[in-house]
């Protein structure tokens, strides 16, 4: 058995890491850390665990954990991991962080867009990229740290990544627009995420400086050769979970100067994505809904060509704390021990 | 493997026993019947079932399916299988009927609140009235027919059992207030049931008339060892899955006046349910949320004494499409095949 | 023009207040009290009021106001008024108060179940309690102090008043179970509040102990002549706004021995309502529904009787920031100033 | 008193047509057409209408009400007034058509994308497109035939007009993301729009073929002095009301070789809306959201320049079924018969 440790268990990823890693045959969970209910049962906290799980929730001490466990979660703040991960717990345990800190290859970048000091600069280097899909061969049962991608960038860069990659699509006119559920928001008492403030009410916010921008360029510039530069727009949407990216771009005409035609883009799409378990590229004319991958770590995806215009709409959706936090990290998880990669996550989408 | 036929596959019943059985390691589904999707591959239906159910949606042919599977679940309008059943298919193989049809044993009662004449009365006495928790011991690899319970009943009953079986409240008191979400109404195309009529609504509706009342007092009534009238109130709440019945009534004094202690009415709920798997007596002072139960087959219970008044509220939420309806009858299938209880249904409560 | 100062002008309440007075031909908003948004713009807290109020939020200075207006609305926290009434300003000012600090005239039960000491009991014999339908006569211009009624209390007194008044139900039977829109929990930064608790889910809170309780029994006791117990549960229901109460009660038998009858129990609620411009009592068969008295000052009431067990099955829905807070507030000034009822208030709900 | 009859008035925008017309002092409605509910209570089926509004709805007889009323609001199907539609009505009274039978000027562009042949284009021309704001010079009292715009197009024009006008965005690089809430998919009985399959679930549908795409580029077109073609893509969102649409464009630059800067689009903006009562233009860094215009006959707008690539986004937020259809429709009414624009139309959104 894997011995799991998870750091910021109480927060919506940390919880749905819980539910995941509960059904997953070779884990077990040895620490609940939550600074906010220390010492209070878990199960008060989510009560859905109620009989499922008994312990507490202990503090987050990362060196005690090191020696305790095979791998811990970090599913905490920015700037958190950061500040507390050394060679020392790297030599120890492996650690999946669902927080931003080794995401950006650049410092500066970084610390740009969060507004904090990186406080260990020395390990993004050594940090993989979990984006499976993309970096699967890199993922390995040697691999120390894995930066678990953030949602919006999961969700917005498997969408574009083949056509991208391909270069069938201008980068430079890439635009996504992103529908979130709010438990992205997080469990933090704001205002801004009662009921009343969300219910009934669409908004797009953090507009042309969301910090999941620079990470979908990173990802995206390596897959085009070359540095780009998005235009992204996430939105909140009265709904608890689930992402769709809407993203356009304008194909790039062929050498015979015709555009890409939809066969030509489908078979694209199906190269890159037909064996991937995880990511489903739906028949033609369906249009992807973030209720038809509920609960589940799939990411559906789909386009249309606006032929008037030589634009491409392309559409992805996915729970944004399964393949957008959590499945996701217990995916990577599964790679750093040699599982198999869907174990644990097999998870039927739940309708309605 | 058992061969399993679903007839009402479309429905959302239907389509919840597709998701659980998925993940049922012991079956196999050989049919996904539903008239109004003849020919129809089912996961254009349900798009959720995209790459994993390839089938195609078939017709109600329950002669051929008798010889084809081991067992037919019926999730069907009240009647149909009652119009269809006869004693060669019940030769061929078992059926779990999620209708109504079997659950009421005077067909006078039946046929008066259900306002339908039952095409084959000859088998409601061999019908097994499917509530595990209370009988489990006539549900056995010999049993042919499974009446399952009905969502609200399911809840209704398990919260007040105990207290009526044991005679610490007074039937003729009982009050049950029940809030369901909007997929107990069905998939049909009505106007009652569209989005913006339901959305940020709440109302009673069949009230002191709604079907589900009958059979909530047959089976109390056989607890409490005498025939009782219960007042039974359904609403429909904003909201996609979940009932929380509020249940009222007034507690029976000992033999010393005195009224029962909350210790000693906990003491009897734990009597009955603490060997339950899919039960839940929360702590004092928790009370059931539909939410903590959502996607599982748990049903939370707790209760509460109005002291000043002798009266005790009791409080049940299960998922009813779960507990309440498909997962339920998985669980029975388990019983009627000798499996465990439990399998296939070991479904962690999904937050948020 | 009366002048009107609102204290509390950023909770809900206070925002309906706001929302209603800006549509009222003889009002004039001075204003805008907000303790938490002292000197900011109050269209930048409730955006919607953006080019319609210009005015900033100012402290919470009630002797100030004393001078400055004809009437204070109070939409604070339990104890803040008493706290700060004083005769002084009660002779500058009317206060029309909808905390609960003058609505219940004993004392004891007021510190008992608030958990408060009173800290100005010398104003509750004076203060009105202003149940408009029921205390009509008592709201005149002299009225120097309204007690407005809770939304629970609102909903569930009106919809039993005229059943109870005139003896057809036996009040010790009284069992109200409401279901409550989030706004009513209020706009503090808390966790149960936050959309992804409250979505999806249904959950009873406050069983047998809910503050509203002694409110109701003080004015159906009135009604009844004499002191009675209710048994009322409190629910949280996920959507903004609206209470259902369903209530049940054992119909009282005639001196023949029959219980009453449906078309006299309708009879009597039309005595007590027919010319209630805000209290419409539904045709036969129709239940009320919480949307279509959204935004409006109406209670919708309707009964079943459920013949099997001579009980009554009574529901009320209403809006509970409008009838249960701000469109009874409204009311009462209407009446203290001597205007038209229901002026500023015809607003007609909203659907869907 | 203006007398008015609507058909199609037990659809959602029939339904707010009455609402807001039973607030408006001018106004007395005369026929509630209706041809799915002849001879049935319009406050049987508009529940919320009970004692407001008497009259049993009609049948749909457009000679008879020539001659009743002084305007006839068609909130129908797209193709029935066309068809009905005669120079001897347009003589006897005024018509508001709801529906896009007159919206395009260019026949063959509306068969092209409504898939109906067109049965009356002799009234094309003489139609007004009815967006008051723009159109206003050409709305009089002796306009006969309004043609009163789509939701998605009000809210998508009106928030990028002032700068397609001035030159100050690239038209081809239009790219329109629109969401809106489901009261627009209307109130027909079809299982797409049941509570369960809207409710938690966002999608895209009619992507780059979504009717009113050709409806925006026409008058965006008029705006840019040239044909234009933009990406439209509609999403539906869980929630009754609103449409909030995020549009993105390039930059032109000035003749300096220099983008305009934020201070100079805002100047535009402001030059163009500043005296439009129920254009409002946000403080900058407030984004528009559709819970802030609930209920009203406003739009908000503002945007977000990208500098790091020259993009603007500019964000729209209106009620669908207010200023999106039936709203609109009476400010169109006002200015046919003289009154003031705003009459009846001084609806404070509704918050929370």
């Amino acid at each position: 058995m894997i011995k799991v440790g998870i750091i910021g268990a109480t927060g919506y990823a940390g919880g749905e890491l819980v539910r995941i890693l509960l059904g997953h045959k070779d884990v077990e969970i040895k620490w609940y850390g939550s600074r906010s209910y220390i010492d209070q049962k878990y199960a008060r906290v989510y009560k859905n665990m109620f009989e499922l799980v008994d312990d507490k929730c202990m503090d987050d001490n990362m060196e005690a954990l090191a020696d305790l466990v095979d791998v811990i979660f970090t599913a905490t703040p920015q700037g958190y991991l950061a500040s507390l991960l050394t060679e020392s717990i790297l030599k120890r345990t492996k650690v999946i962080d669902l927080s931003a800190d080794y995401r950006i290859k650049d410092v500066d970048i970084y610390e740009k867009w969060y507004s904090i000091e990186h406080k260990s600069p020395q390990f993004i280097e050594e940090a993989v990229y979990g984006l499976c899909e993309i970096n699967r061969g890199r993922i390995t049962e040697k691999t120390r740290l894995i930066a678990n991608p953030g949602c919006y960038t999961t969700c917005s860069i498997l969408t574009a990544y083949p056509l991208v990659k391909e270069g069938l699509i201008d980068p430079d006119t890439l635009i996504i627009d992103a529908k979130s559920g709010t438990s992205g928001a997080g469990r933090g008492a704001k205002v801004d995420n009662l009921y009343c403030e969300v219910n009934e009410n669409m908004k797009a916010y953090g507009v042309a400086s969301h910090r999941h921008t620079p990470e979908i360029e990173e990802q995206l510039g390596y897959a085009a050769g070359r540095e780009l530069t998005v235009t992204f727009t996430p939105h909140l949407a009265p709904m608890n979970r689930g992402i769709l990216a809407t993203e356009y771009a304008s194909l790039v005409k062929k050498a015979d100067g015709a555009y890409p035609t939809k066969e030509e883009i489908r078979g694209v799409y199906e190269q890159y994505y037909k064996n991937e378990k995880f990511v489903r590229v739906l028949e033609e004319g369906i249009c992807p809904e973030t209720k038809w991958v509920e609960g589940s770590n799939y990411v559906d995806i789909n386009f249309v060509i606006d032929e008037r215009n030589g634009r491409i709409i392309m559409m992805g959706a996915l729970d944004n704390i399964v393949k957008g936090a959590a499945g996701q990290a217990v995916q990577n998880m599964n790679l750093l021990f040699g599982l198999k990669e869907s174990e644990g996550l097999e998870l039927v989408p739940m309708f309605p």
